[in-house]
């Protein structure tokens, strides 16, 4: 058995090894790259299906685009282009020659989905052109972590275009509540939604919208964003179009998306000393039954028992795994499966069997208990609504832990510095006063909807919105 | 309305405009890459999702490996590089700076997921190590063709990991048997399945499976393949396992993979003069409804009576589609949804409605007739059914009627070089006889269980196996 680093005292080193110890990514051969493990793809593949499904239902349809996109078309726009620059890879070679034009690995696909958008528009009824894309894309990344920064990912990436200024600024709130949606009621972790400043707008963007998670160590990780594009995007790809009065005309743009980076998400709000702790919902397995074998004795009674149980849990829509091994002990394999996370154990043994029961027991350890076998599929299925509420409600509770509020940057500057925590306050609107966060390593990670400060942190101006501003990821 | 090449006449010139007319797919900016449009996406959904839930069901787990592969990496299997080298794509810059090992872009994935196999693997308890990946590669292609020929293009790689030769032999056979069931009960095209002759062979592999669709004009088409690897591939990537008495062993390796090339075979076997055909269980749209509107009447009756049986369809898990267009005419509609191959047509209006029936007519034109509306669901899902069924037949019958057997290169070669068609004939096993067919611009492209010829198809030594030659994609 190996040990976790004390997640207290040593977050960053405990979420390295559970991620390895757990199975869920591997280090790659190639520096800043990661292989996703089995464990770690059954949970990023329950994430997407569901988050697939809402892009369906919400009238998007999905599409493939070329890896490789033409040096120049990056360039065309020059704020896309000052904002990749330096983490683009760049395929100079091909077929055995030199190219003519470098191909860059796509870091986002703005540019050449957009060159498509403006073959595929032509008059208003080919608009709103709703599409998605899950891809791969890369970013050469100086300081790799598994999950949070790597030079390849994967993400989804959705790319719409509108008659008009107001529809796309819908649609690009409409695709926030869905990310929101889905971390909530899916990863069972809640987030500060809303607008970045300009000064953190994603190159090219007219509008950011982000989700920010709210990590035990007290820092905020960007869990994904939604973009209302700058014009300028549509002028430079020559997408028009002839509006309902014969005037020809731009599209308004919006991109979205949000990556494998919720894995690493769900890993750090979730787990605790003992390893991962999945939320029911996208967890690879929701129950493990633990028949317990005794030694020179026939078995065949409890195996049965234990595949007649899981038999019923799959008929009802529940993940689960028997683990039969006869080369473990039942400590060892509950060792194993907190530390992976599985939300309910399920332990069944002789006495069990004769008592007609199994004892259950949750990662959350809100209850270890028998129950009788004749409605436990019924209790399993309740039981893991209780543990994902549970869950959200636990997150929330860490969240408020490390909310505060500060009046001035000179007095909780220093704190910010010291302990990792989230500080709202008020701000002027002026780039200049959010740059002083730098000193302190921080950032501002979200304008709020509320305004509860006269004045900026920084300056004895008028506070516009109350910010949010904490060291992140 | 556009209209198709003769596809008696110009094959090719028909393939090219209907997968663009169709909109299955689109030409993209960089050359040899295509983009996947929503329509031919839905497709390779449909097909994706079956083949993974097969792949799962027969053991295999999902990961996912990186996009780079160091170059020295695959220089270490000496026929594997060999293979590859011309088509590889290189990444020499990354973050700004010349990097000082390039990067490939994977054109296959065997020498970076057999060194993390070489990383879990221990012991025999490790074996079977049964891995899946959905993938995009890369190759850099000189005569790029839409599906068939991509430089980029979508697929799966089961690689696995077996403590002998023999399991290994039966998992690339399993696998091929998986393939074959997808082509014939979902695609509805028959296979010609078997193994490729030594030259013919994957880089590096001891045996190579492969399944071979018949095109309508007589050439074939490699769907996909099924490897047993060269021992070197363990030895090189360093893996080895501990076997039940504590000797040191290598593992034998499997690979096989299929591609969104089984698009371009969809669309090849079934389409006709009016566009695609696709099989219904595949289809993105198993049925179109067309409610008829009448100009200057409230067609509100007609409209609702159309989402009804919409919504009934849903319920029962029928795909289908409202066609609601009131700019279009009926005709207009018709003809779109023939061309873009939608399997049952379903025509409602008022007339209709008041005798309680709707027309129904499939695309393969087998039937039009109408339908109680009480009924109609179980009608079409059965009509469904008679389509699937009647596609893969007709496809049989097609191969039959390309199908030829020959004694002698010297007598059939000269019409294999002026009508595509496939030959059956007889081989001593001689690469230097199989060398002589490539006159003809023709390859064996399987060998067959059978032997029914007494000779090689060259020289006078005896016929070791049948084999299947012809003309390819």
């Amino acid at each position: 058995m190996s040990t976790l680093p004390d997640i207290k005292k040593d977050f960053s080193g405990w979420y390295q090894e559970i991620v390895y110890q757990a199975e869920l990514a591997d280090q790659a051969p190639v520096r800043g790259t990661m292989v996703i493990r089995p464990y770690g793809n059954a949970l990023w593949e329950n994430i997407k299906s569901r988050l697939d499904q809402r892009i369906k239902e919400t009238g998007h349809e999905n599409a493939i685009f070329p890896l490789f996109i033409p040096e120049s078309f990056l360039k065309r726009e020059a704020a896309h282009i000052e904002g990749f620059a330096p983490e683009l890879a760049v395929v100079t070679h091909a077929g055995g020659k030199k190219l003519e034009e470098p191909l860059v690995v796509r870091p986002t696909s703005e540019t050449i989905i957009h060159a498509m958008f403006a073959k595929w528009i032509r008059s208003w009824r080919d608009l709103p052109l709703k599409i998605n894309q899950w891809a791969n894309v890369v970013r050469w990344e100086m300081r790799p972590r598994a999950f949070l920064r790597t030079t390849e990912f994967f993400w989804q990436e959705g790319h719409t275009a509108h008659a008009t200024y107001q529809e796309a600024e819908e649609e690009a709130y409409k695709m926030l509540r869905e990310y929101v949606d889905l971390c909530e009621n899916w990863l069972a972790i809640p987030v500060v939604a809303g607008e970045k400043t300009a000064s953190e707008r994603f190159p090219g963007a007219e509008k950011t919208l982000t989700f920010e998670g709210i990590m035990p160590d007290g820092k905020a990780l960007q869990m994904g964003t939604s973009h209302v594009l700058n014009q300028s995007f549509a002028k430079v790809a020559d997408m028009k179009f002839q509006d309902k009065d014969g005037a020809i005309a731009y599209p308004y743009l919006t991109s979205w998306g949000t990556t494998t980076r919720l894995v690493g998400a769900v890993v750090m709000v979730h787990g605790d000393e003992k390893g991962l702790i999945l939320p029911p919902k996208i967890a690879p397995f929701q129950v493990v039954i633990i028949p317990i074998l005794i030694k020179n004795k026939d078995n065949a009674m409890t195996l049965a028992a234990a595949q007649k149980m899981a038999e019923d849990f799959k008929q009802a829509g529940i993940r689960c795994k028997v683990d039969a091994d006869d080369t473990k002990t039942p400590g060892a394999k509950f060792f194993h499966w907190e530390m992976k996370g599985v939300p309910l154990r399920i332990e069944i043994g002789p006495r069990d069997l004769e008592a007609n029961q199994a004892i259950v027991a949750d990662r959350l350890g809100l209850a270890k208990e028998p129950v009788t076998l004749d409605g436990l599929t019924t209790h399993v299925s309740s039981r893991l609504e209780i543990i994902q509420q549970a869950m959200f409600k636990r997150a929330v509770e860490s969240r408020a832990s490390l909310w505060r509020k500060g009046e001035k940057l000179s007095e909780f500057g220093p704190k910010l510095a010291e302990e990792n925590c989230f500080y709202q306050t008020g701000w002027c609107g002026d780039p200049a006063c959010e740059q002083q966060l730098k000193q302190y390593k921080s950032f501002t990670r979200c304008l709020l909807e509320e305004k509860t400060f006269k004045e900026c942190f920084v300056c004895d101006r008028p506070n516009l919105r109350d910010v949010l501003v904490a060291k992140s990821y």
